[in-house]
């Protein structure tokens, strides 16, 4: 049915279902724009429609309509209201009921839907049209006072809550407090007498608070409902699920206003969920909840027990037919799994709403792969669909339970989110923060159900469980969404926020005492369990991954110091390493002595004797990362952090000598004080090493090839070290590819002088083994600005380039990273910095350093090899600025490894 | 007489002084390229051969002989010998002697010489042709045996030590001990019995320490020594003069071998030196030193005393009149003032060489005025001659002697370095080098003469003290090129090397008491006198500084932070304030416990109470200012260091909690414990307040705007303060122009949050005041690389920038001012660094950034206002920079202000 409507205003805000195409004559067919107007949820219902699934009558206030409303201070833009009213003329007369029509009422629904899903974050009022005179009507219609008054309830509910701000206990208590009082277990056993009673203290409540009575007029109800979904835009929650979620502020949300349908009607309705596809998974196969006479909230709050939609088909064969045909339907139109919510009103199945699943990272890359395959979407739609970070996903911890064969599990519930957490318990939302951001502490998240209050909490969580909720519940999706573990709907288990301790069975955990969850499988352990790293077997990933690797551009290599890191790397699909931390080696406890005795040397004599003790040692480490990455492309970088890092901290040595002192004078044996003498003597001697060596500012101090150039020898055993074990390996029939880097380079003459230090040593050591053929290449980190400034110069003595970017953001920035972090922080409150530029390379201002390098470096040297090796190399925005600087690969940590496969992917395609 | 030799090889390496037309045809009449092929020494003994000067016959080889010499592991290039074989028979024409001939031998001389003048650093052979039979000969021939052994042992004394580097004292002891046994007081008491003797003393010790006879062949001779000087060219002392005088080592040296004649053939011969104007003050007189019957060499060591050139006229009054002419026709000539070496044999003079005079810097300044009044040269030609450190010297102190009316004047000597200088003594350049580089101590270096070895140790020093030697001694000499105050030819001074200690009368000094030395008057006071800065009084200087200001491009502002240095600035010339640093008033012992009491509160309202305490100060500081700067900008820098900074350090804490606890063990009266622990409990408050701000690298840490942010309160009040200072003064009708500048912006989002609080409170300020009419600027420093590199952002926001190069130099470069002299000075040592680029800003990649910024920020902002105001603002090479940069203003130190007025000229003339 298609309902003309005249038009007095150019300017069109409320379009009816059946109008999508004068929004696609507006904004042309693009889907995404479509969806810019009428909101997910708007667009996706005008779409239903138009494919022929039962979709109660209804029209969307458009986007533009909010955003109007919000510029104009909360007033509704000239027309607004009169577009309203007429179509809800219009809805009346598809629904051939009316609109606070007693006789023949209609009720209405008011849900908030942007153009990105933004689950339980905006407001929804349901049962608008409801008033004392128009219940009364219903009651005689409908014979049927307990469904009427739990509507009116819940109208006024909803009503004070969503669009009076009351908080929502102070009704909650009054229907526990009637549960109490008849010994009744849950709301679906409550009667006509009980939601009567309810709904007449409810009206007190709201009068008491608002200091109005429950607005009588239904206009007036749905005025004050739309109104309240534009403000709920700029509340704080959503405003946070935006930051979280990266979408845009200004985009505002549309209004979807549609009849209402009654799965509470009686035994023949229903309300449910469900998704077109497993959400943890990705397996094909339909799967949802639902209850029988309830409406939809009552599913997704999980506050009663839901049942498997498969169940549907032994309660309403005929129904759970139509359904899985519509899902079928819907998958195929969006391509995509459809999320469904469904109401089934006496016998008729009405489909309320669609809209493209939330699924785990699993569930998403088994998709896309399983939807190329079904021939549904395309290889590279299917890369493009999948987001570098929930490749991470795959990389979680799981717990390692044969290691602990009597791991005690402490309770079951639903799997909803996969992966291990570990972490003390945490009964709010507010302590989780506190704990994991001021004291670093791993916490798990433990709440009888979650609500969109809670979502800071589960951002800072490790982990997610909740007594109540299903596989839909919010609990479930946000922590799939951030990938948190989860485990909810555990029966039996109650949480008593007073003790702050929770309970199953005979057994209690108080707040703070260590779980250890499984959102794999749904299970909850006692105490810290051993968690296991997965090799990514997954062959759905794997596939995905070679897709990827077809299309992107950039190289990935990685960070390893150690054989094992550079094998973990190398499966991960790592194709060289790109920095290999040598200093890493001296901290090992077998070389750490001689690091300080080289240190401590009293003269050149001493110190060359320690180095020539590190050689043979290094030259293991190198050899084991040459046969570990044969065929690869091995960087090693020369030593890079102050010595003083190699000795015991300034402070520590401090306490500990004054403690000698005040313990000597109670010592009475001359052997006891000369013993204590002995060790002030070489703690003194040690804090004078130290003091020496100690610096205001150790960041800009005497590090990377500055030592480099002050300890000659060192470099020189360094570079004897790679070469001799690049020669053995060679002999063991190993393809060696080493690539020589040089730390903190700032001005091409230091750069200069490393190449003669280290052509000098190489000839001497290639001239002491007979002279085989070896290749290697010479480079330097890009970390200081002025490198970068330089870059034409620099590139001229270097063969490659390797950005790092960590030092190069401290410089750029000004800021240490170790000291940063307390203005940070208040700069992200603030909006002075949208992102921590150590977690995302810094475009505009790192980057363009960064782009003045690369430019200036191959105008000089056309063959200039040019890679990141900072930690940025890992984060997928960073990842595509590297794309588009054109460098040659980036080098991340193992782990991050094949997230960075696909991110280059993305980026490729981006930049298509 | 001009002698055509014939010529087979196209390359000409040698040429008669007759032959400057021959240079001149090969390199154009450019007389710096000319220069470059002579030396100036060659250059100017050909020019004077030219201008009809009597010179004795010679010739000159060419820098590209030494270039190539040295360039071929020092052979003598192809053709050269024979080249200087040839010359010399030319010569021996010209002179009508021979080479060798004992029956009529020609002596000559050989010296080094190189484009610019390197006083006493290359080495000099004379009387080269001598050897036992010419020796006989000549005795003959002239029939004066004192004479001939002389000549000779001298010739054996200087080519032992300058061709076969032998060491002087072994000579020189064999001298004194002949005078020692003769009872002898001086050298030209010496008679030809003690020559005869010491000659063949000379060659036994020359066969002994060389195991070679000294040779008898005049050619081979003559063949070594230029071999000398061109090695002399890379020894250590003409390198180190070279770094320290910046000149290239690539230029090599000329060598000038010449017809020797003699100033010691009797009582009608002399030698001497003169300079055309006084070369300590500049005034028109012209000046000189000489010796009857001596060899020029005896003048120039100071080891006997000289007698003034007026004397001349009693001695030799038409050879006094000759020399007169010849000066006014060289300085005519050469448009500068001359420094002569002349001979006067048997009553002939001959002009050795004329060169442009090294002088002090008052000399410099009045020379060049005089010079443009007597319309010898143009007042451009009289800036460019002023280099802008030579101001510096009008700058230097000069002793406070009317404070200490009773002030011991030790001794009185030549006044030949101008200024101040109060140190402890040291007797040697290594002592003077360590002492002052090591141990940051003032050091007056007290030699009985100098010599090139000791010129590290001249630089060292805050002044020179020398027993011997005149006003043209090598102590006098390079005293005054690097501005070290001196006093020389102190008669009756002795240093007692042995004893570490001087004597004069019956008062000694010790090595390392204290010494005052007055280098304008030449006395030297004993003990610690205090100095006073003079006022730029000299008219000279004035007038040229006047004529600099119509040349220069840049505005010339101050650092300053109080009214007196604002004043100071004001009457050296400063044309505003671009940098007072608000901080340092926050140091001010008034102060410090209210900024610790802000620091230390515990509540904001304890923090806030302090702040308000603060606000009455800061705003009589800024009125202050304001007064002192009617009618100039002022430039208000918030608050920039780190707060730490205003508490007690760490380590110092620490230890005295250290005493506190061990002397807590030794009290016996609950009173006295209980003072201890009061005062442990203070210490440790402040210790947990320390240890709570401590930063791992502060200078990358919580400051500058960064802190301005975070304590908002601060903030306000320094712009309250501002502000209200401001109303204040202008009712009092002082002109206040405020630019207010936020420290270590590195993103745009600070400077605008910053301008939001300031515009907020100036309008509170403003509207408790009436709402006066105010105008102002606000602007931010340029310090921190990103800034630069988003400066088309920034500018939007700013009205002016400066930049803040000591940061953005320490950013750029990644280096830490404070730790970074280990290895800049290492650096230096190696050449990685031409420059510490915290002295001369680094036009490479501080600059590149510089430029950068300045080109966004004007396309931004085509009105911004771009100076600067890091140290290097007062550094000559960086004001050129600054002014190629385009920049408006440069603001350096009260002290650098007149320098910096003659850089910006010198910077605007070297532009064009």
């Amino acid at each position: 049915m298609n309902i003309q409507r005249d038009r007095t205003e150019d300017k069109q805000f409320v379009y009816l279902f059946s109008e999508l195409d004068r929004v696609r004559d507006l904004v042309g067919s693009d889907w995404e724009e479509v969806r810019g107007v009428l909101g997910g949820k708007g667009a996706n219902l005008s779409e239903m429609y138009s494919l022929g699934v039962p979709v109660p009558p209804g029209f969307v206030i458009s986007t533009n309509a909010c955003t109007d409303y919000l510029e104009s201070e909360s007033t509704f833009p000239k027309g607004l209201w009169e577009e309203i009213s007429q179509v809800v003329t219009d809805v009346e007369k598809q629904a051939v009921k009316g609109f606070g029509d007693a006789g023949n009422p209609l009720l209405l629904s008011c849900r908030s839907g942007a153009k990105f899903s933004m689950p339980g974050m905006m407001d929804t009022v349901l049962n608008l049209g409801l008033n004392d005179t128009v219940a009364h009507g219903l009651l005689e219609l409908s014979g049927d006072e307990r469904f009427v008054y739990d509507l009116y309830r819940r109208l006024i509910q909803m009503f004070g809550c969503v669009v009076m701000g009351l908080p929502d206990d102070i009704f909650e208590t009054v229907i526990t407090h009637e549960r109490e009082r008849c010994g009744i277990q849950s709301d679906s056993e409550m009667g006509a007498e009980q939601w009567r009673l309810v709904t007449r203290r409810f009206k007190e409540i709201y009068r008491a608070h608002t200091s109005l009575e429950f607005p009588q007029d239904p206009h007036e109800q749905l005025r004050m409902a739309v109104a309240a979904v534009f403000n709920s835009w700029n509340g704080k929650r959503a405003i946070d699920y935006r930051n979280a979620a990266r979408i845009s502020h200004d985009l505002g949300t549309a209004v979807t206003i549609q009849a209402m349908v009654f799965g509470n009607m009686g035994d023949r309705s229903a309300s449910g969920v469900a998704m077109s596809r497993n959400a943890a998974s990705g397996e094909k196969d339909l799967e949802g909840d639902y209850l029988m006479n309830a409406q939809g909230e009552d599913v997704v709050a999980g506050i009663r027990h839901t049942r498997p939609l498969a169940e549907l088909q032994d309660d309403l064969p005929d129904i759970h037919a139509q359904f899985v045909q519509i899902a079928e339907r819907l998958e195929q139109h969006y391509r995509n799994v459809q999320d469904m919510e469904f109401t089934i009103e006496e016998g008729k199945l009405w489909l309320l709403q669609t809209r493209d699943a939330k699924r785990t990272a699993q569930a998403e890359v088994r998709i896309a792969v399983d939807m190329v395959e079904e021939g549904l979407i395309t290889r590279v739609e299917a890369i493009q669909r999948v987001q570098p970070e929930q490749v991470d996903f795959f990389m979680h911890p799981q717990l390692d339970t044969a290691a602990v064969p009597d791991a005690t599990p402490f309770a079951r519930g639903l799997n909803v989110s996969p992966g291990a957490a570990v972490g003390v318990v945490a009964f709010d939302a507010a302590i989780t923060e506190r704990w994991a951001t001021q004291e670093d502490r791993d916490v798990i998240m433990v709440r009888p159900e979650t609500k969109p209050d809670d979502v800071h909490g589960m951002l800072a969580a490790k982990g997610v469980v909740t007594c109540r909720g299903g596989r839909t519940s919010h609990a479930a999706l946000v922590a799939r969404q951030f990938g948190r573990p989860a485990v909810v709907g555990i029966q039996g288990l109650s949480v008593d926020l007073e003790e702050r301790e929770m309970h199953i069975g005979d057994v209690t955990v108080k707040e703070g005492e260590w779980i250890s969850i499984d959102g794999t499988n749904g299970i909850v352990y006692l105490g810290q369990l051993p968690t296991l790293v997965p090799d990514l077997s997954s062959p759905h990933l794997l596939k995905l991954l070679t897709w990827a690797d077809e299309i992107r551009e950039l190289g990935v290599w990685t960070n390893a110091d150690y054989p094992r890191d550079a094998e973990r790397a190398r499966a991960y699909g790592a194709e060289g390493i790109g920095l290999c931390r040598t200093e890493h080696m001296f901290f090992e406890a077998d070389r750490l002595p001689i690091v300080q005795r080289m240190i401590m040397a009293r003269d050149v004599g001493e110190r060359n004797e320690a180095i020539g003790e590190l050689l043979p040692l290094q030259r293991s480490d190198f050899a084991g990362l040459f046969r570990a990455m044969d065929g690869c492309p091995v960087t090693i970088r020369l030593i890079d952090p102050p010595l003083h890092e190699f000795l015991p901290s300034h402070d520590q040595l401090v306490n500990e000598l004054a403690d000698l002192k005040l313990q000597i004078q109670h010592f009475d044996t001359m052997a006891a004080i000369d013993a204590a003498l002995d060790q002030i003597r070489v703690k003194q001697n040690y804090l004078e090493q130290v003091e020496e060596l100690r610096e205001e500012n150790p960041m800009l101090g005497t590090r990377g090839v500055r030592l480099g150039i002050l300890l000659d020898e060192l470099t020189r055993m360094q570079v004897r070290a790679i070469f001799e074990a690049m020669i053995q390996c060679q002999r063991d029939g190993i393809d060696v590819q080493p690539q020589i880097m040089i730390p903190l380079v700032s001005h091409v003459n230091e750069l200069k002088l490393q190449k003669e230090t280290l052509e000098s040593e190489v000839q001497l050591v290639l001239s002491e083994n007979n002279n085989p053929e070896v290749s290697y290449q010479f480079g330097t980190m890009i970390e200081v600005p002025r490198a970068a400034l330089t870059a034409d110069e620099i590139g001229l003595v270097a063969d490659f380039f390797s950005f790092g970017t960590n030092d190069l953001t401290q410089m750029t920035y000004g800021i240490s990273r170790d000291d940063g972090e307390r203005f940070l922080r208040e700069y992200q409150t603030h909006g002075i910095l949208k992102d921590n530029p150590f977690e995302t390379l810094d475009w505009e201002g790192v980057g363009e350093l960064m782009k003045i390098a690369a430019d200036k470096g191959r105008a000089g040297n056309p063959d200039l090899h040019i890679g990141i090796c900072g930690e940025h190399a890992g984060d997928p925005r960073s990842i595509q600025f590297c794309h588009e600087l054109g460098l040659d690969y980036v080098s991340c940590s193992p782990f991050r490894v094949p997230i960075a496969r696909l991110a280059a992917a993305h980026a490729a395609l981006e930049k298509k």
